[in-house]
Order: C-alpha cells, then sequence, then structure tokens
C-alpha cells in the first residue's frame, strides 16, 4: 500500500517519531513516493539551525553531539542527529549504528536520532542527507546536528549543507597538523578542543591559532573562528560552543551568507537529481545498449573516450 | 602556440620523458588538446599492465613501490608509476611531491614517475588518472604502478582502474581490521604484509586470512587472493609478489576478466566524460541563469528540488 504521505507529514510535525522515521526512510530509500514527500514537505522547511560536527575518529564527537542536545533540550528547543555513517561501498551496511552516548535522549520525544550510510557515490555524504534534513526541518526540529565521523570528503561535504560547522581536535594527536592536511582548517566555523582538561590543551589551540593567522588574511567584516575549549564528558565548555553557535548564526543572518549558503546548497542539489535522472537515461538510451556498445568499441581502442561521450550526449539531446 | 600533438605522441613513445610529461599535463589540465590527444593515444593503447598499490599511511606503500620498479627494470620492462595525493580540495596542492624513494629511478630514462593530485569531485581519484594512464600505455610503458595514499573511497576507485590490485597492511597496526572496515579486503587481488620482519607478522597474515575466510565463499574458478610477506625495504618478498602479479594476470586473461573489466572501465570514463559535458550545459542554460533562478525559488521553498530538477532536465535535451 503506498504511504499517506500527507498524514505522515502532519503526525510528523505533531511529534510523532515513527512518522519522521518513516519519511526519512522514503527518501532514503528513493522510493516512489519520494517526490511527493517533497512537494508535502516544502511548505515547513527553513526554520531549523544545521549544524555540522566533525573531527578525527577518538576526538569526542559523539560525546560532544550529546552535550549539545542536552544545552538545546535546557532551551526547551527539538533537536534532530544525523550520524553519517562512512561505511563499506560494498558492505551497505551501518559501523556504529545507534550510539551510545545518545542513550540518555533516547526516551525524550523532543529529540530525532538516525544513523545514515554514506554510500559515497555521491562524494562522501549520503546523497539522501539533504532530503532528511528538509524531512527534520519540516518535522519541526529547531537545530539538526549533523555529525561525520572518519576524515576526508565527507567533511568537506558537511560544511556545505550546514549553516554552522564545528571541527573538534584534541590534544596531543597532532590534531591540528592533521587538520590541516585534511583540508578541514578552512571548513571551520568554530574550532572545539575537546579533551581540554589533558596536558596540551592550550598548546593545540595555540597551533590552531597559528595555523589560522597563516592561512589567507581575512577580510575586514569576515567571520573569525573561534576556538573554544571543552570537556564534553563533563559538559564542560558546551555553553561556550552554543553561545559562539549563536553568535554565528546572528552573523550569518545580518551578513546575508545564510541566505547565499542556501542558494548555493539549493543549486548543488538540484544539480545532482539532474545528473542522476540524466544518467538514468544514459542506461536507457538504445534500450540500454548504447553506452556497453560504446565501451566495447573503446576497450578495442576503435573509438577514443570523448567521441563516444558525444554520441552518448546526442543520443540523449535529440531523444 | 598549442602543441603539436602528433610530434608529441611519436617522441612520448620514443622514451622521450620531458614528451610524456607534456602529454600528462595536457591532459591533466583539461586543454583544448585534450580530444586530439586522446584521438592521437588511442591506436597504441591496450598493452600496459595496471597494478594498484594501496593501503594506510606508514605501511610502506612507496617502498613497496620502488621495489617493484627495481623488480620490473631487471626484466628490461618500462615502467610508468602515478602517485595519487589526496590533497585539501582547498589548498590544490600536492602535500608528498616527489618521492624520496624513488630517487633511485630518478635517472633511469625507462621509469617515469608523476604525482597526480585527487581533486575529490569526482569520488577520489583524481578524474584525469584514466587519461594519464592512457599517455603512459601510449607510451611504451609495459606496467604502470598506480599507488593511492590514505583510506577511502580512492583505494576502491584504483581497484576499478588497475588490472591487479595490491592491498598492503603491516604487522601490529591493527591494519587487517582497519582494511575490513575501510572496504578494501574486497578490492585486495594480492595482499602484501609488508615489514614481515616485525614481531606480529604472522598473526596479521592469518587475521587476514580468517578475514577472507568469512566472506563470501568464493566460487570455482574464481581467483583466491595470495597473501604474501615482504621486508620492501630490504627487496626481501618482492619476487614472490611479481610472481602472484603474473599470476593474476595470466587467470584475467584465461578467465575474460581482463577484457570485461576494461569494458566496465570505459563505460564508466565515457559516462563521466559524457555527465562532465552535461553538468556544463546545465551551467550554460538560459546565458547561466537557470540554475541559479531555480536555485532561489527552491531556497525560498516555492518549489522542490525534484520539479527544478525536471525543469533542468527539460531545458537540457529541449536545447
Amino acid at each position: 500500500m503506498p504511504p499517506d504521505v500527507g498524514s505522515l507529514v502532519e503526525r510528523a510535525r505533531a511529534g510523532d517519531p515513527r512518522a519522521v522515521g518513516r519519511l526519512i526512510s522514503l527518501v532514503e530509500n528513493a522510493s516512489p513516493a519520494l517526490r511527493e514527500v517533497m512537494r508535502a514537505l516544502m511548505p515547513h522547511i527553513g526554520r531549523a539551525q544545521v549544524i555540522g560536527l566533525t573531527g578525527s575518529p577518538g576526538v569526542g564527537k559523539s560525546t560532544t553531539t550529546a552535550a549539545l542536545v542536552s544545552a538545546y533540550r535546557r532551551r526547551d528547543l527539538r533537536v534532530g542527529v544525523l550520524a553519517i555513517d562512512p561505511s563499506s561501498p560494498f558492505s551497505g551496511g551501518a559501523l556504529l549504528g545507534d550510539r551510545v552516548r545518545m542513550q540518555e535522549h533516547a526516551t525524550d520525544s523532543a529529540v530525532y536520532i538516525r544513523s545514515m550510510a554514506s554510500r559515497g557515490h555521491l562524494g562522501g555524504l549520503a546523497w539522501s542527507t539533504p532530503q532528511a534534513l528538509r524531512v527534520l526541518d519540516a518535522a519541526g526540529c529547531d537545530v539538526v546536528l549533523v555529525e561525520t565521523v572518519g576524515v576526508g570528503q565527507a567533511e568537506v561535504d558537511v560544511a556545505s549543507l550546514a549553516d554552522s560547522t564545528l571541527v573538534l581536535v584534541a590534544p596531543g594527536m597532532g590534531d591540528a597538523i592533521q587538520a590541516a592536511k585534511a583540508g578541514i582548517l578552512e571548513i571551520a566555523d568554530i574550532f572545539v578542543v575537546n579533551k581540554a582538561d589533558r596536558e596540551g590543551a592550550d598548546a593545540t589551540a595555540r597551533d590552531l591559532r597559528h595555523m589560522l593567522s597563516l592561512g589567507d588574511a581575512r577580510q575586514a567584516g569576515e567571520w573569525q573562528p573561534p576556538i573554544v575549549k571543552t570537556v564534553a564528558s563533563r559538559g564542560e565548555g558546551i555553553d561556550d560552543v552554543v553561545a559562539a553557535l549563536d553568535r554565528h548564526r546572528e552573523w550569518l543572518v545580518a551578513s546575508g551568507r545564510l541566505d547565499a549558503k542556501r542558494r548555493v546548497r539549493a543549486a548543488d542539489e538540484i544539480e545532482a537529481i539532474a545528473v542522476t535522472a540524466l544518467r538514468e537515461r544514459i542506461g536507457d538510451l538504445h534500450s540500454g545498449t548504447l553506452l556497453d556498445e560504446l565501451a566495447g568499441r573503446v576497450a578495442a581502442a576503435e573509438l577514443d573516450p570523448y567521441a563516444a561521450a558525444d554520441e552518448l550526449v546526442a543520443g540523449l539531446t535529440s531523444s
């Protein structure tokens, strides 16, 4: 039986976590109802503050996420959490599953927690992540935390989805250097030096400040990423992180950057959907034989790949 | 002045490393001559054995690559090396640059070594890597070694470009487990336990064998990935790796898998070129304003992203 999308959206907006979960499953599995779901969600979106969290394994991302959930719950806000799992493209499964640290929030109906596999074929983040964000936004979440695990492209992608991106580092792991190498210095709106009760926290903060000063000089009026020290496992410094997030949000709105970010995000999403549709059409050309036939000729060195691609594109735009 | 492609290809085939380098630069920078270069190369390709090397940082990939180059040079074969750098999408630079370990081969005109940045926008491997492979193949390299650094999507991509993929692990790094998590067990045609003079080498080999036995039972006639122990820094075990590569190559040819792999690779490449061309056309629609206009409407929640994508695709196929 096809799902009653209108009723699901209504129940999700009333705070029914099963309805939220069902909607995310519909968008995650690219169900036939996906377009209907998106249409039904659109009138309700645009309110949630989207916060990305990233950093090397072991830096305390899940603990920090849980502490931020508690802080926003104290403000009586509804919170969504999307944990993106860089699982194997082969196994298809999620390595982490549900998060132990999150259990204190598991029975709170104003907190919605979901793990999503990153399938990798759109550059790291699950292609369905933007759609899942829309579901949580439309369902009335005031804040959505998007946590990525691992290091790499996903960290860069999360910055494009989030309004504000937290980059977590820990003392004594050479993390500031690692962050610089992985290209995640540039994506941080706020740095969090977690486990700041450990030796070397001040040195790590100093390293970060130094590396930031080495980067391109920021123009006047640009955002200067603050460095906040936390011990997330004891909740220390979390209010400072929230205050920094509030300040960043205000700056985004006042500077017009929030609108600009959302336009870029929408353009990326539209283009990704269009390219997926075009790939499907390419696969369908000549009853699905054209690409295969061209590949055979390229593999046999009878045709160069650019000339083959020209034939595909011509087939697509003339059909 | 536009390059004289015919003369460059002739000089590259005669073994002039500067001509090889110039051709790779032309394909790497997507120069206007790219199509002409590809057409000129096609009659000469299809001979090189492409070998991928991958594994966690510190496992000895560069040392093993250098030792394999020496082994193939003793057979008097011409060797190309492409080292793929997972550099920051922001910095654009290559972190590793030229390899110290490779210096012994730097003056050997039968060895061509090149670092390439992975730009990340086609899922890890530089989009120009297949084209650079074609240049080295056409230039008469008998063997091309493709070395990826880091862990992630690039490891999976290298397997799709290579005829044979070596996965390197080292004792006592929990590397077998890491490899399983990263999904690179499945891509290995041959496992190399490097630094096998260290404690734990036998345990690592045993772990690997155990994990392979846990995977899907391989059908009769399927390739069983061997596990080879090496101390690459002293050249120990390298002949065994080369022998395993020879056996895998024979199996690929006899089973018809080499042809099948090359067809899949050609199809992927053609599709990637076609999608890039389609993205450019999308960007050009309505003098470059259509995507931006649709993004504005989606960001303002006036239009859902699927309906917006439909308009893009319609504009593309009717123009």
